[in-house]
């Protein structure tokens, strides 16, 4: 697989300005690319590329909270996108600054009036789907009503396609080195943001943080993920407002139904101009006369 | 995708019979399909199946520790395999039973005398990469040095490309309905378990729980998963005592500075008879001479 032109961009987005409430945010990207040796089949030794991966302690007001394993290319915004889908944090103003310091491996959260009773609220735990093992603190799943989406926007079918098309044609970490995870915002076949990690978790919990800075909202928005559709990816998409996530492979049982309850159009298996609509037909314009040009 | 004849085997091993210090195992294994209907790019209605995922709520003397979501294929070593890859139990007789009821989704865990400190234990978490944010509770990252491998196995080519081909031709729930990670035990190039989940830590851990309950030890195993290779993986492996690991796709950073460091041979990036080995070359054989007869 070779490199190509230039280091690949894990994190891209619109240089939009942040709003007025936007905490402090520091610049501490991680390099993402780390280079081993390896040994092919028949013994030839070669140099190549894999993500970089590293601990990143989140301590809001000296206190730790959590540890999350990134890439690490945007982690203030993946700190601030986690509290917020979380739900640790409501409003953007809550949190006067984010800085992130490498050398110890920390996320520093200062809030402006401290997160009311945080140690009760991160005491519950469910690990969820992920590719294992993910943590959804607090009850998220009891608010499946308080979130049911609105008419949000429709997908047709060129637009999908570009949507894969602009996808495929990044210059991404996982065309670099493989083993990550993307996710990204579209407004209709524009891309407005990127994200790649070795969890996808991270990858939309980094998109939440970004569209929060810059308050851009998700109800008109398009979703694309690399990552399984399981029941917490949904319900991540539903906090952000997302009403159509296109991912390109399959979904789950629980991801399905909790879709279907949110009223989230979901699209996935998407390969070779095809594609399948799973649930929310009503947002999904089929082109039904359309014939491949090329397979 | 034809469903392939009969239901898929989401877990299947040899039929062993259990150690003595095995705990009592209710046998309630969930449906691991699930049936919807679909609508095409072309808007046609198709009805396809999804995997079954299902939240599992794991209580130890009636105390509530976390809630899994899982395909639901061998819940009971699910559970037992997550104890002991946790290490919140260290030896099976701890166990008296586990027994698994989907109509309330809880796995009551009844202990001979009780776990110490389990709440003291379960309460620091790390969120792990995994697809996204996986649990570790308590400070296994601390034990690597405890966990260094021996000598364990070899792998050869053919051996790993017969370990491939065993994997393709399994009636597996990937192949019926996608969107699951499965994990799978080879001595040499026989199969000897093999477990399907939501989750590829969930399928791990029910390999674990196998392990455990039949008397195998993993040393001289060979050990093959769909996911990614990162950290925790890694780590999990080692416990079991898994000194090779297969992989068909890539590995991170982290994933392979640890089993460097656990001296663990792992191999990945393997496709039409080609593969990788990462690290511990000192297994790895390799077949200078070949060329592939077909790609």
């Amino acid at each position: 697989m070779p490199l190509p032109e230039g280091e690949p961009r894990a994190f891209e987005a619109l240089p939009l300005p942040p709003v007025a409430a936007a905490p402090r945010l520091s610049r501490a990207p991680g390099v993402v690319l780390h280079w081993i040796d390896a040994v092919d089949e028949t013994g030839t030794r070669q140099r190549l590329a894999i993500p970089a991966e590293r601990p990143l302690t989140v301590f809001v007001d000296k206190r730790e909270i959590v540890t999350l394993m990134t890439l690490g290319a945007a982690p203030e915004l993946l700190v601030l996108g986690w509290l917020l889908n979380q739900r640790l944090v409501a409003r953007l103003d809550e949190i006067e600054a984010i800085s992130v310091d490498w050398d110890v491996g920390a996320a520093a959260v200062k809030t402006r009036e401290g997160i009311s009773g945080i140690e009760a609220r991160t005491a519950r735990r469910t690990v969820t789907t992920g590719c294992g093992q993910g943590t959804v603190f607090g009850d998220q799943m009891a608010d499946v009503e308080r979130l049911r989406l609105g008419a949000g926007t429709t997908l047709d079918a060129p637009t999908l396609l570009a949507m894969l098309d602009r996808m495929r044609h990044r210059n991404s970490v996982h065309r670099a080195a493989g083993s990550v995870h993307g996710c990204a915002l579209f407004r209709g076949p524009e891309l407005l943001a990127a994200c790649e990690d070795v969890g996808r978790h991270n990858a939309i919990d980094t998109l939440a943080g970004w569209m929060a800075t810059r308050g851009v909202a998700g109800g008109d928005k398009l979703f694309y993920t690399t990552g399984r559709l399981t029941s917490e990816m949904v319900m991540k998409a539903a906090q952000m407002g997302i009403s159509v996530v296109v991912r390109r492979n399959g979904i789950t049982a629980m991801g399905h139904e909790l879709a279907e309850r949110l009223g989230m159009t979901l699209v996935g298996r998407a390969a070779n101009r095809r594609f399948l609509c799973y649930c929310g037909f009503q947002r999904f314009v089929p082109a039904p006369a359309v014939v491949p040009a090329h397979t």
